[in-house]
């Protein structure tokens, strides 16, 4: 099979063979792809914008991701961050650092991943760069704009707010353990198990839905998306809030699935949950009383699972992770550190 | 001497050190870096927004040039497209991809060349990415805005229009000429040269000014940033504006000081300006009655060097470059091909 190096297509080839299907809200776009800078109509709400740089060999593995899920996933990661602002997203730029001798179906591949979940939330791809390098690398860069209530920030949680998660935290981590290990435990999952926990992490979807849904309900007063796990992410906004949490052990929404594939591979799947990252979930406060209509409300609207795991407290009171009634740890924040060497 | 290692203070930790003084005008601002994205108060005009990315050993060579120099640099060749646009720039976002061996120093030093000329242009820094990577790599997303005129793009340019640059392109590929043969010139040259071309090429100065004097007279056509040389550029413009161009050889500004680096090298000093690249002049088109009023603008408001160096042509006749009465030759867009391994 004869395969399409990027050397002999050039950037400015490779731009034109990916530029169409690119826009999806037609309304937005003054100018796209092709001028030095893209062209957008602002919305009326604030602007929001992220940025997510990934590295193959430190981010995603080549061989145990193809290019379509990896694509797909790294603009669910930005996307997840629009959502864990409250904001509805508009435009994506990618800049993508690619080695000459990749093939340009491969380029193809990973653009249609990223069309796929961009059409989907109606969002635009409008501009990037493409440049060569020895490793390859995507930085996604994701605009979006927030409704007339602003933003969501991670500084609002107040002593008394219930702290609260919506789907299955660990997952990811689950379906990671599936890829690193094939077919290892296959005879003890079904089919559709292992798709869903595969789907997790490869190809998860942000949150975008229920972020709306709780923006509607103006209740949410803190909010941060779980790319690095619940332990990280609850310290971040108690740093940012100046707030402290308990969050109880038992109270976190561990799939059955999950569960027994740390059991099958020898982990905790609580371990999973608080400290395994990359599940997209959103983690957000609310005062208690309003807990309950959360719950009711994502209920009605078939939007998956949401479940208090904890409360803030005062910042003296510190940040625990409540075991049992008799027994609480100090709740570290054991956010992955990308510089260490030995990880 | 004691070099603290990013694998020691880890990415939150960097981020720290590096998030002050990145606010140069707090009235747009809502919240910086710190929470999942930046929240931005749009401005009435059109959103800009460009990316550009930059990998070591591809982009720039780190013996070569500073850490300090490599910030201010790629954060001018960002702003230059929101020049080209006829924008003001407004935000920044930088992602770093580092590796884990890096000095903490060295990456305080790239961020002072950064925020040295966003400060001076009163552009903010308002998030990005950190991660470890082999390969040191930049990529810088900027956003800007139009004013009420809109934005100025590739694609007005029509037959009987002028063609101008400014500044006197050529200069950046004659600082690397000397870069790269450090001393061996340095006697046929007095320090002003050799420090004007160096700057020319390590720190160029995006023509901010000129492109808003530029849109104030309201007279441009089209406009693009000469990042690739004068004959790649007036390509894309015609490719873009479907029509031809003939481009006068003699009328290209070469500055003496470049024609004698040429001279000295053995190299051509018009081929630099025509595909040398990385110059942040700026190429633009007007009608041809408008042309010495732009002259006689920029010689009032001490803007530089800016002159005629053709015009606009039906599409049918072609892009030519004209030697003399006599012969013509074709403009063809030699650009560079960053994906060819010989480059």
């Amino acid at each position: 099979m004869f395969f399409l190096k990027l050397s002999d297509v050039g950037e400015f080839g490779l731009i034109k063979k990916l530029a169409a299907g690119c826009v999806n809200d037609f309304s937005t776009i003054v100018e796209g792809i092709g001028d030095d800078a893209a062209v957008l109509q602002p919305g009326k709400g604030q602007l929001l914008v992220t940025s997510d740089m990934l590295v193959e060999g430190v981010h995603f593995l080549t061989g145990k991701i193809t290019m379509y899920q990896l694509g797909y996933k790294s603009i669910a990661a930005s996307l997840s961050d629009i959502a864990a602002m409250g904001g509805k997203p508009r435009h994506a730029l990618v800049s993508l650092a690619i080695p000459g001798n990749m093939a340009v179906e491969e380029i193809e591949e990973l653009y249609l991943g990223m069309k796929s979940i961009l059409s989907r939330y109606t969002v635009n791809l409008v501009g990037g760069d493409t440049v060569k390098s020895p490793v390859f690398t995507i930085d996604v860069t994701l605009l979006g704009e927030t409704g007339p209530t602003g933003s969501v920030l991670r500084s609002g949680a107040r002593p008394g707010d219930a702290v609260m998660v919506t789907g299955t935290p660990g997952a990811s981590a689950a379906g990671l353990e599936l890829l690193l290990n094939p077919g290892k435990w296959t005879g003890n999952l079904s089919l559709e198990d292992q798709e869903w926990l595969l789907a997790a992490h490869l190809t998860p979807e942000p949150a975008l839905k229920q972020s709306a849904t709780l923006v509607q309900m103006n209740c949410v007063t803190s909010m941060i998306d779980i790319s690095d796990g619940i332990a990280g992410e609850i310290n971040h906004i108690c740093d940012r809030s100046g707030v402290g949490a308990e969050i109880y052990a038992d109270k976190i929404p561990l799939s059955d699935t999950v569960a027994r594939v740390a059991g099958l591979a020898g982990k905790n799947a609580l371990d999973w949950a608080l400290y395994g990252g990359e599940d997209y979930q959103l983690l957000f406060t609310v005062p208690a009383g309003e807990a309950q209509r959360v719950i009711d409300v994502f209920a009605a609207g078939r939007l998956g699972p949401v479940a208090v795991i904890g409360c803030i407290v005062e910042e003296k009171q510190g940040r625990k992770l409540v075991m049992s009634p008799e027994e609480s740890v100090s709740l570290t924040s054991s956010a992955y550190n990308h510089f260490v060497e030995d990880r």
